[in-house]
């Protein structure tokens, strides 16, 4: 049964606080089994990599049917819908338009003393991204990976998603195709991640490795990462609705639930200052639930993880929400632009009536790969910054390490690092 | 003994990779006591902080004087030399100019369909500053890893030492005062990081956790990750001088040891084109190592881990340094901006002949705090960007998701995820 929470209790601070600690993640250790995994990939390379997707994917390849031959990847398009594939390149275009916006900027100045400061972003060479097989083969998902790290000038695109008994969700190809992939394997779990760390034979290693995956794929990239660079590992969806009792509760209900099908684990929130509306989103709910094709996961996920907060005033709800620091927070409020200047912690933020999370997920170009679990307090969704690196820039003149020289050489006086000391010295001509 | 590799050499490739799979860092694995002294500490808050900081830092706390006082604070400037005083300053205001320039912006624009999109930067609400006692306490690295914080607009600025013999180092002190920290704790270790990441009567918990430590302390960090965020665990430093004939054999050499002397696992390379000049060099470090306060750990750091590699031509240093992606990268040659288009992968990057590397180590603005063993092809130094976090914006207008919806509600229902579906066309006036 969903929680109900009521700011009025006496109760509620506790109540709260319980909402916020729910654990909503099992913690699977494989960390065992994956090293094995991943010291097996390295020691056997190709070898192990085919013994083990046949066991684990109930695949038959070889060596030679690893990678997808551009033939395969040419012929996907034609196993979708037309109108799926329109809508596809819709949201390709949107997305690839909203993050080259994320394009940073390079800087370089001057300072008094003639010294040049500054520093310069490049793309890493090649990415690695993991897809999901079977019914979590996302084509959406691919594209919100994909999509920033070409954008971000990233040449070599590597896709491994395994072909569990055989086959790969056409429109997952397809859309990395679109989005500039320029390879794709056959490969999938623990082993997957060990290939595109470390490399075999048939696969070169890439320098990070982002995308989605289940407890083996997690703690794999948890593994390798130091010698790759990895995305945040996400924990499962979650949903936060701030909403006035002006809304039609019918889309309320419905916001709630696209978040509760994701996931047995997934958790739908809603604010509101009206407890009769509360009531009557509660009930649509209800009816949703019954409808819906994915009902048992909605179910488990509303029964299990939902919850309806009411407070006194709308005003209460942002430091609410800034407690959780949802991933997906909607401001389904009279002036939303009004109201988010109170909100300090969320992934991801829906402004109004008319802009359900959904929309986010597929077409409006927004990132939909955003921090879970309360880490957007600390860290943020996807995008071209993390297909980029910075490295800092410094040139100085004679003439300012003249000037400034004398003060590195104190501090590092000051800290024991007499060699420190002695490379400015040598340049002042002092004694070295 | 130092390695040299001529590439000339018909081994030149092999040995070339050895230098780049050399390991330098030992895996202590401390997970297990880690794991139990973050566990009491969860359990037992300030008690057990005060027992295992008297334990393991010859300390003899109570929970009165974990936490030093303003005027202890304050009191810790007299004990420094005017000079380094002086010095602090100007590195202070040269660190805070230069990641004053890091500050993003966010982004608003409105598309055809009449739909606003952009995100929108926040500061973390408080972070947490690891600094090391005894020799280790930087307070170079203080500045370096607080000032950032501050100025990406972190309120709660939160410092922890561990008083080693009840000491703690007068200029970190300072150096924490003078760059905005609010709270200063005298505890270190695995305890110290529990502390901050869940927190206890005395300290409230921060939400991110910066800044180098001992085995315990990394070990801590990657256990507390997920429930805080957490900086890079860096290894040991290094630097790679790409240097041509006509440099002072001594200033390189000088430059090679500023890192050696750091430990006895850092690591310093000289690349040139010249073997006369690389002999040269090699005679000045052998000389300069003799005369070092540090020589014994800058002798083990030269012969176990450093190299010169000679080359037949300056353009052939670049893939080399690509391949070695170092944290620090000196370009000592004639046109150190006309080299650095060829560079795609360091940390940071000193250009000319009057740039050493201990420059940026202290007074110069850029930050010190950089990737090591080959992160750099994927990772960036600290920056202002650790210290905020981007939530993305979506608005739209009825007209906007009248033209969307229909190719989301296709994406939708080609991933089987009706309820997002239905989310959409609720909004379109289609049935939910």
């Amino acid at each position: 049964m969903r929680r109900w929470l009521d700011a009025k209790s006496p109760n509620f601070a506790a109540e709260f606080d319980a909402l916020l600690t729910m654990k909503r993640e099992t913690d699977d250790d494989v960390s065992t089994s994956v090293r094995a995994i991943i010291a097996d990939v390295r020691g056997r390379g190709d070898e192990a990599l085919v013994e083990l997707s046949n066991k684990f994917d109930r695949a038959s390849l070889s060596v030679e049917t690893l990678r997808l031959t551009p033939g395969e990847i040419a012929a996907a398009a034609s196993a979708c819908k037309p109108e799926t594939l329109k809508a596809l390149d819709v949201a390709a275009k949107r997305i690839e338009d909203y993050h080259r916006r994320q394009l940073p900027a390079d800087a370089s100045y001057t300072d008094a003393t003639g010294a040049r400061l500054g520093w310069r972003f490049t793309p890493l060479d090649s990415v690695g991204l993991y897809v999901p097989g079977g019914t979590a083969s996302y084509p959406s998902s691919v594209l919100m990976n994909a999509i920033p790290a070409a954008v971000a000038g990233v040449k070599r695109l590597v896709m491994v998603t395994p072909a569990s008994g055989g086959a790969i969700n056409p429109l997952s190809i397809e859309a990395a195709r679109r989005a500039g992939v320029t390879e794709i394997y056959r490969i999938g779990g623990a082993q997957a991640v060990a290939a595109l760390a470390y490399g075999t034979k048939t696969i070169a290693p890439v320098d990070k490795i982002v995308g989605p995956g289940n407890a083996y794929v997690a703690a794999a990239k948890r593994e390798v990462f130091g010698h790759v660079g990895i995305d945040s590992v996400a924990g499962p969806s979650e949903i936060l609705v701030i909403a006035d009792a002006d809304n039609d509760p019918e889309w309320i209900a419905a916001d709630l639930l696209s978040q509760a099908e994701h996931d047995r684990v997934a958790q739908a929130i809603l604010i509101t200052d009206n407890a009769d509306f509360a009531h009557h989103v509660d009930a649509a709910v209800t009816r949703k639930l019954a409808l819906l094709p994915r009902k048992d996961i909605a179910t488990a996920s509303w029964n299990d993880y939902g919850a309806i907060v009411v407070v006194d005033a709308l005003a209460d709800a942002a430091p609410l929400a800034n407690r959780i620091a949802a991933e997906h927070l909607e401001l389904a409020v009279a002036d939303p632009d009004a109201y988010l200047p109170f909100i300090r912690h969320a992934g991801a933020i829906f402004l109004g009536r008319h802009t359900p999370e959904a929309m986010g997920d597929y077409i409006a170009g927004p990132n939909h790969v955003l921090p879970t679990a309360r880490t957007a307090r600390f860290s943020s969704g996807l995008s071209v910054l993390d297909f980029v690196k910075r490295s800092t820039l410094l040139s100085l003149s004679p003439a300012s390490i003249a000037a400034l020289g004398p003060d590195a050489i104190a501090l590092a006086e000051a800290e024991g690092l007499d060699a420190h000391a002695r490379s400015v010295a040598a340049r002042l001509n002092q004694k070295t």
